[in-house]
């Protein structure tokens, strides 16, 4: 790999071995990177961007599975992006859940790409949105963003896909607790996995019960048993009816989305440079006398804060 | 309520009532809200505060309820500040798991405050921060604050309390997903609870073989079983432990924490900012023309980032 660039060529003719290595130059922030990134990004634009989320144990990797299958079977090559917990203990991503999609491992139409939270929430949405504008580009038609866990980085699939498929499962402790209502906002499709467990009715009526409430158009509501691929033809179905959204209804949802990344994306770097100015401030610095006086209670972190903002502009 | 302010001495005297105006104030950002929480700031620092936190369906409330019990019957009055989630839809909290506290609301010795995950994560750290300092102000030796759900709020915890608790349960589907491994780093206390199911043991071992993995010492792991109470007088007194750290552990935790506090403080307006520079953007605003470009791919989000904070300096 010339330290001049990377393959941006290659790349876009699909070379899945050059867009491969520059997710990973985008990870470990190798020179170059970003502006191989920004030169294919005009690239992109035409696969169908599918989010999936929910709570740990609905099984969302499973229902990814069998959704790959599904898109296969059409005969489409299909990415996926799988944001996975990590930990500093062990540097990387926790692997349990990529096992269950090993039967695509083989499948050179499938390809799948791990991304550890590493560093915060910010971070990981970046990282999700150049691996997605990467394969994007490389010419994958479909590709499915699957986000493990949950919090902000679940909110914000909401803001890279054309799609977003909640996932839930009967037996999760309380169910309304399950499923995190902020989830509900942003389902364009629900889906009741283990659909063949005792409560699956249950769940289904409860999430029809909440979406009563809203002012928007309540998604449809389907029910899936990942394991055995059933209900799967039917959510398929009502994604195909999403993919082919009016255009005046896709570039509107581009354009709302597009505000929300940058603003999400300038966030980051400035809370870096905040957090940095704070923690790096030597005995001197004027920010190391305001953060011992917060410690001590003498100021109170609020005014702190403004008095940040005000030394930072 | 004289609109020149809150009832700073009575709040500091601990006249619940006063301090629950001042909570709600803060939560409706009433004019004086803000000083008067600046002026009670300094008489705090007294309390316990102690986090609990974990995926939902772990049995984190019943979990709080059996401390509260615990707390109450060595005669100290104890504060809960409860996160919960929350939706546009209905524009409040779930309370179903408030119902579980039931018990203790006609005790007058706890205060249960509730908190909705109104607007994103940054503003609830915020408004648990000053929650917290109002009951730390009025009083109380032992705030608990509980988290629900999951993300960046979860870890947040750790920079608001002295102790925190993590919290899981066997049987939530993969033990190894149902923990998100960020947790792990925060915990000064590991909770199984529903340690009466079927596979608790082997949860705390897989725990055991992770932290195993960890640089840092290892915190003790409890089996508990909130609805019988069972384990609750151990974990009792794994809190006693950290609340009677040696004066500089904790004064170094706190300068920390403090430092933490600023940055996300600072960094909550800044995004806030961003974001409101972006979508109020007026049609002949030069942002305006920079988001359409991202949404038509002519421009990508990470130069347009890059430009706002060259733009916002």
């Amino acid at each position: 790999m010339p330290p001049a660039g990377w393959d941006v060529q290659a790349i876009c003719g699909g070379d899945l071995r050059a867009a491969a290595a520059l997710m990973r130059g985008l990870d470990d922030d190798l020179p170059g990177a970003r502006e191989a990134l920004r030169a294919i990004y005009p690239r992109g634009g035409q696969a169908f961007l599918v989010g999936l989320t929910g709570s740990p144990g609905v099984g969302k990797s499973t229902l990814v599975s069998a959704l790959i299958s599904a898109v296969r079977a059409r005969g489409e090559r299909v990415a996926v992006v799988a944001v996975d917990p990590s930990s500093p203990f062990s540097g990387g991503a926790l692997l349990g859940d990529r096992v269950r999609m090993h039967k695509h491992v083989l499948d050179g139409g499938v390809f799948i790409r791990s991304l550890a939270t590493r560093g915060h929430q910010g971070g990981l949405s970046r990282s999700t949105a150049a691996a997605v504008a990467v394969l994007d580009a490389a010419g994958f038609p479909v590709i499915l963003v699957e986000t493990v866990g949950a919090g902000q980085a679940e909110l914000d699939v909401a803001d890279a896909t054309d799609a977003v498929v909640v996932v839930t499962a009967p037996g999760l402790g309380d169910d309304v607790q399950a499923l995190k209502v902020g989830l509900l906002e942003i389902a364009d499709i629900l889906v009741v996995n283990k659909g063949d467990r005792e409560g699956a009715d249950r769940a289904a009526a409860d999430l029809m019960a909440m979406l009563a409430l809203a002012a928007r158009p309540a998604p449809p509501i389907l029910k899936t048993t990942a394991t055995t691929e059933s209900g799967i033809e039917e959510l398929v179905a009502a994604l195909e009816l999403l993919r082919h959204r009016p255009e005046a209804e896709r570039a509107a949802r581009r354009r709302h989305q597009a505000a929300r990344q940058v603003a999400a994306m300038a966030a980051d770097p400035l809370r870096a440079r905040l957090q940095a100015a704070v923690s790096g401030a030597s005995a001197g610095d004027p920010l190391s006398h305001t953060i011992a006086s917060v410690a001590d209670r003498t100021l109170d972190p609020w005014s702190a804060s403004d008095f940040l903002m005000s030394v930072l502009k």
